[in-house]
């Protein structure tokens, strides 16, 4: 197992949320785990004046109210605590970086790091621009020693549309190297989403069907019980189709419908599902309604609870049109996938919190089995991302007793069964990997403007054109019943993972 | 469903074992259950003096003794037993069966039967000529009436070589038609051996695979705990290869190997495993130690209990060179298998008793994740025929942590999922379809006289050339190590569904 070079990891926005909840907790598993270098350091970075001991204090009470560890070895936590440091500038202005630069070659000789630093960008997205200039200023993205090396890693989102994002690829471009950019997306560091590539590509049994001749259909559903949770405000910036399918759903059709890359280095990876995105067959501005279905939860009773509606919540317009349901239909164009509809949806206020990729099989070019009184046999290959992390089968067997009737039945594996501890969290991975200037797992620059490409003439419908409806779906279902019509004539429908909460009681099938 | 019509079974051997332990449970079975017609009757035919009574009374005590239902209605079973009579008759000599036809005409006429009878040879082997010949004499097997029908199940073994299953079937020909003969392999009414025609061509994502280009080669295994049970006599004229692999294996080797039939008529399916057992590749008589080892059991301790090796067992010759394992290497020659070894091996006083099928898909043609510290993905399709009917998936999945780690995980399912109740017995399901005329899961006279075809080389080699080896293997142990030789440079092997008895304690793995 390589172990990181020492190196000091730049936070801005030390004060905030992303920070507190993830960043910290994650390298604190990582300091656990003994998966951090032997010397780093943690300069945290933020308008906030804190002195060094107040930081610290803040991250003991972040780690010990986030962490995803049961139990936590307090004189652990004191430890990693104490390599945290913090330096309160403005980060909007370009003389405070002075201090930044001074800080840095300080802890630089007290940490023997070497020059490595890695500057995480935990801000609202409108200080992009401004902190990688100013960085340039001082020319802290360079590396003139052989061993240093400068990264940057960028939090979501990345643009809010094509054009956003590659104005901001330039201004990033215009500082750093593409090799020294980490976009993150934290669904790439989720376990399950890189076991598609180790499913399709350690086994010999499932990529000859993965194909066009084999797979009828291919559906992916993200889910989230939750609502806006009071950050409606943002979320009016955002909406379903930005915030999930745009970058965490298009990921995961990457891994799903990539070619097998010649090997496993970052950038094989990266071209591979770089040509999945080229390959994408964009949805005309003209057939936006035939191929996407959005959505808006609307006030309901689940479990006798009253959920307020969308545009009751806080910072939420009462006559808005964001979406908080989005669902489109499309097609990848290439020997592959030519003909083999995708579907996706993403929404809040779903039944349940579940990510899972559902592979479709084909029927059976003739059916020898007599299918009176019993079932049609569905071929399935469920990958559940989250939660319940694991794959099910689905495949017809004999019913018991004379006769050959046909029963749908599953063969499973949950990752719970080979994993005694928890899966590791997926901000912490993704950090140790850029630690390890490893990027297959961060999207690269273009594959993120492919994607902004593709999903450009929907949200510019769904802005401009007030004739596309948006429909309303009661708080705890499954979207608005206009998402089957993308089903067309079609039998098939979306798979539901569990019933309606609105329905009695909740059955969830994995 | 359909019922059978109104019909007499009269059996042969009416005061053996197997009518106690199989025949008068399983109808049991399926009189409690419904499935028998609304009048039969049971006519007990040996040559012991029983009077009705006294034979309705054994009927009683053998399903109390042998039935597998936990409960059993006294009401119930006594009503089941008022429908058996009793003839006794000296079955070789041919005026008695003047007797049998009085019988028949009379319990005909009782039960407005039609002239529906079922002749089930529960008998000796040396018997079967006699019976079929004598039935002749009183054209008993004659169906003058429209309605009526004679058919005949004959027990195993069916011959012990080619030549003599020849001669039976001849015999057989002389008095009936093909159609009417049911040469029963209970084996075949096993649910998860039908299981393997559904599963195979009722999914659609097993058949693409289901050839030489993704499998390397086909395992099949059928193991018992026991050794001869006092039946050393019996034993010692049989052997492995006769009991277990000339019928029940090469019968399954029919359905794992068979093309996709037009149907599911009985002659569509029997034409399509004929055609797999014509294409057996016969092993020569110069080759039969490259192909084939056999094995016999010897002393060994297991649980600290001494269990005597065969050669001590009651009945066997202190020289016997009759095998209690064999183990053989073939191929199919036809265009779905060609060059895929199918290794089947079977005995006595293996760790357990497990009947399973594993298919060994090939390994990917380029490994894209580096295997150092990792285990090599091994994709298996196990195919568990008894006990604990099921199906077991085994792929390789990502270790959780960071890097591409493969670990070999079991998708699975267990038929005692979905079924509250026993699996139905395999004599029931095959005594029903019987007196419903389908032949499907009976073996057809041409199959069988293949089969024996195919094995018979490695008999006379066996029988004849002393200078091939019998090699011993301690009870409770996975036969002879020299089994394992038949792999030769491969770097497969048997699967070990369970560790060796003599080791210390035992796990089995589905």
């Amino acid at each position: 197992m390589n172990r990181p070079h020492n190196s000091i990891m730049v936070i801005f926005g030390a004060s905030g949320d992303l920070t507190k909840k993830k960043l910290i907790p994650s390298l604190f598993e990582l300091y656990k785990q003994e998966l951090l270098c032997d010397d780093f350091a943690i300069l945290g970075v933020s308008r906030t004046k804190f002195t060094d001991d107040q930081f610290r204090q803040n991250i003991i009470e972040a780690v010990i109210k986030y962490s995803e560890s049961k139990e936590i070895d307090k004189d652990l936590l004191k430890n990693f605590a104490a390599n945290a440091y913090y330096l309160p500038i403005n980060t909007e202005e370009v003389r405070d970086y002075m201090l930044l630069k001074e800080k840095l070659d300080e802890l630089n000789a007290l940490k023997v790091t070497h020059g490595n630093f890695i500057y995480y960008l935990a801000t609202p997205p409108q200080l992009y621009e401004t902190i990688v200039s100013n960085l340039g200023v001082y020319n802290l993205q360079d590396t003139p020693d052989e061993h240093g090396s400068k990264k940057i890693i960028i939090e979501k989102p990345f643009g809010f549309d094509y054009e956003s994002a590659r104005k901001l690829n330039g201004h990033l471009h215009d500082i750093f190297n593409e090799n020294q950019i980490y976009r993150i997306d934290h669904y790439l560091g989720k376990e399950t989403v890189q076991n598609v590539l180790v499913l399709r590509f350690a086994n010999g049994i499932f990529e000859p069907m993965w194909n066009r001749n084999f797979i009828d259909h291919i559906e992916i559903t993200s889910s989230e019980f939750i609502g806006v949770e009071g950050r409606g405000g943002y979320y009016e910036g955002s909406g379903a189709l930005r915030d999930m399918i745009q970058n965490h759903m298009l990921q995961i059709v990457g891994f799903i419908a990539m070619e097998p890359p010649s090997s496993f280095r970052a950038n094989a990876v990266r071209n591979e599902t770089l040509k999945v995105f080229q390959s994408l067959r964009h949805i005309k501005e003209e057939e936006v309604e035939k191929y996407a279905v959005r959505g808006q939860y609307t006030e309901s009773l689940i479990r006798g609870e009253k959920i307020p509606g969308y545009r009751e919540e806080k910072g939420v317009a009462p006559d808005s049109r964001i979406e908080t349901f989005a669902a489109i239909k499309f097609f990848i164009d290439n020997w592959r996938w030519g003909g083999v509809p995708f579907y996706i949806r993403a929404g809040k206020r779903l039944p349940t919190r579940v990510t899972e990729v559902v592979i479709h099989f084909k029927k059976t070019p003739h059916h020898l089995f007599s299918t009176d009184n019993a079932e049609q046999t569905v071929n399935q290959l469920i990958i559940r991302i989250q939660p319940d992390e694991g794959i099910l089968l689905k495949i017809g067997l004999k019913q018991p007793g004379a006769g050959y009737k046909i029963q749908n039945v599953n063969m499973d594996f949950h990752y719970s069964d080979i994993s005694e501890v928890e899966l590791p969290p997926a901000y912490g991975r993704l950090l140790l990997d850029c630690m390890l200037a490893d990027s297959t797992l961060y999207a690269r620059g273009d594959a993120v403007e492919e994607c902004w490409r593709f999903v450009d003439p929907i949200l510019n419908q769904w802005k401009e054109n007030k004739e596309i409806k948006i429909y309303g779906y009661p708080a705890g279902t499954w979207g608005p019943m206009e998402s089957f019509d993308l089903f067309e004539n079609s039998k098939s429908e979306w798979r539901y993972p569990c019933k309606n909460l609105t329905d009695d009681g909740l059955y969830c099938e994995l």
